[in-house]
């Protein structure tokens, strides 16, 4: 049997809640042993996001969000606050090839964790590190989340209707794209070390995400002092692009040359569309209203499914707005191997995999997200630390009052 | 000098419009030679994004999005619809470590360029493929984009206000998010290839990218069976989440906690918002619509930025909506280092740069988006072909009509 990509990588993930959790388990998925450190009496904010005490049993007591994020893991419990938890931590990250974190800038340092502290004993480290608006600056000290920076960054300006307020992206995409961004960084820091031996420091934040995702608005910004902003659904590239009504529903139509738009017009009401104000894309944008109206008054006629089929027979750019369960639940999605499922014996749970394939990575496990601090023995005796002297920094409160009843 | 981190490494990118050039930029900075391989007449099609006569002589011949994304790449031109294209590319491709393309579902293996058509000669090769809903399926051979993915995935269904249409998100966060995810496999790829000597074929997709920003949603509603809707700019978590309208522009408040909310209402308007309809988090989650209503005629009377900073003093979470100049030239981007800038001598354009630090990565260049065509000599060049077999496959059109005038 092959080996997983990330065979005998150790990594000692101190981060809570979205961006870095997700970072971090892509690495536990190509095979990584992601070791979560975790305040020992309550753990990760995020075991507890949008649930009462009914749902979170249901889910085995962690919220969806933790187990979407948390799979592949190991849980240790650390009570950083003293000094024996910062001296077990210590010793474990000595063992690890890579720790990531995100504390607010300067935590590490206080609890002497920090890159400068750890680099000299371990050379070969690289060190995760993310905060919310970077390192320095005037705003590196201020709390924020994925929806502060998608005001920050002008993603809520674009995104809302033109005469009203700007509304939430639904989904906390700064978040997770920062994550991925930083797994990009430590897979080309493990790659260099591999070629060098040498560690290194690396650094993302949700700014340094939004203005990834926003790049080129900047740079036409910043290249013909244009600033787009938002427009509902539509697209001043092109019209029709943009969200039309159905019947019962909702779907995306972008006709962006003039054939697809003849095409569409045929399929759907030619009568009605196939107009000479809307025959050449200078024309449709002329137009923009008019056409706009003209052809939510026809697909409004049609049931959304009909809608998709007969427009995606006629070769024009169509989806369909599906709720989260048609979206889950969509067999395309598990046909490319989207979808990760334990079998029954082991909890029968689904969740999204990491957003990509490799041929190489063979099976993927899929161990459900750890209860808290499960494996703070078992990872401690792992690192060297067991018998007298697990017990001695147990004794002093290092994992938590209930580190040895859990494990 | 310290050499980039993937000094040596060689990319074929056959790809055009947005993810997977966002990936093949991230391999650039690093340090990676990126050969941009294009259709010689009129390249990629990103090159004319959104942009009339005049702004694309403005920005030097090509989009400001085409720039924001093709930077520290070069470009070749080869016709792949004839022999000796096909011939040129393969060429190439052997003298490669990392090809990437995203071509329709089918069009490389017609091309004879499949991964199985080129491992067994270069079996070290990292091949990356891309697609809109992955390699198989039924959906496999529709063509889609970001706007498509967006409504096929529940993200338009989770964006807009409840009782209206769904709106679009701001930017083309599905086909960002994607090409970093490409950039975390390739890079994956490369470290396994370090370890083994062996490449491997790795694959994403705008469903993929879709379905992981989603993650959580999808995990919620297979745990638990619920179902998010769009609600404005609020979150179901907690009140206040959301933007509130102030005098002259808009702020996002989030203060989940009840020592927060106290904090606001103190620093805001006791009068109005220190009542007991308002104590609890879940007085707070009953009266939803006092409470913003409420919360918005009192900052409706509050300039933007006094609104941060009083709430930003009493440490609440805040933030402004910026337009896109005040993202993109508030000084936290550059004091992070998030913003690349050209010496005047070199053009002095401004860009995003890749959305990560890396303290071994040295100084990353910024060389702008290369011209169609512009290195097609000197790469083949380098790769073993000049002189007469250079002419006889230019003669043939590999190259295009006008390569041999552009090098």
């Amino acid at each position: 049997m092959s080996k997983a990509i990330l065979d005998g990588i150790r990594v000692a993930d101190f981060s809570r809640v979205f961006a870095v959790p997700a970072c971090a388990q892509i690495l536990a998925d190509l095979g990584a042993q992601v070791i979560k450190i975790e305040e020992p009496e309550r753990g990760d904010e995020a075991r507890y996001y949008g649930c009462n005490a009914e749902e979170l049993a249901a889910c085995g007591g962690a919220s969806p969000s933790f187990h979407a994020l948390n799979r592949n893991k190991q849980s240790v419990g650390i009570n950083l606050a003293l000094a024996e938890g910062r001296e077990a931590a210590r010793r474990l990250i000595s063992t690890c090839d890579v720790l990531l974190h995100n504390f607010r800038v300067g935590t590490m340092e206080k609890f002497g964790l920090g890159y400068d502290d750890l680099k000299t004993d371990n050379p070969g480290l690289v060190y995760g590190e993310f905060s919310a608006y970077g390192p320095v600056g005037s705003l590196s000290h201020i709390g924020a989340n994925d929806l502060a920076l998608q005001a920050h960054s002008g993603l809520l300006h674009l995104t809302g209707e033109a005469d009203r307020a700007p509304v939430r992206v639904g989904t906390a995409a700064i978040d997770l794209h920062a994550g991925v961004a930083l797994s990009s960084a430590i897979l080309a820091a493990l790659f260099h070390r591999e070629r060098t031996g040498r560690g290194q420091y690396v650094e993302t934040s949700l700014l340094r995400s939004s203005a990834h995702l926003m790049n080129y608005f900047y740079s036409e910004y910043w290249m013909t002092g244009k600033q787009r902003s938002r427009m509902g659904t539509a697209n001043h590239l092109s019209v029709p692009n943009q969200v039309f009504p159905a019947e019962d529903g909702y779907a995306v139509i972008i006709a962006p040359s003039d054939q697809m738009w003849e095409r569409l017009a045929r399929a759907l009401d030619p009568d009605q569309l196939l107009r000479t104000e809307f025959a050449s894309i200078l024309d449709r944008q002329a137009h923009r209203e008019l056409l706009v109206e003209t052809l939510s008054a026809v697909t409004r006629t049609w049931k959304v499914d009909d809608l998709v089929h007969v427009l995606g027979e006629a070769k024009v750019n169509v989806a369909k707005v599906n709720s989260i369960a048609e979206a889950a639940d969509h067999l395309q999605l598990s046909a490319i191997g989207g979808v990760m499922q334990q079998p029954d014996a082991e909890g029968g749970r689904k969740a999204v995999g990491s957003p990509f394939t490799m041929s190489r990575a063979g099976e993927i496990p899929f161990r459900s997200a750890p209860e808290l601090g499960a494996n703070t023995r078992s990872v401690f005796a792992e690192a060297g630390i067991a018998g007298a002297e697990f017990e001695r920094l147990e004794k002093a409160g290092a994992f938590g009052l209930a580190a040895a009843q859990i494990d």
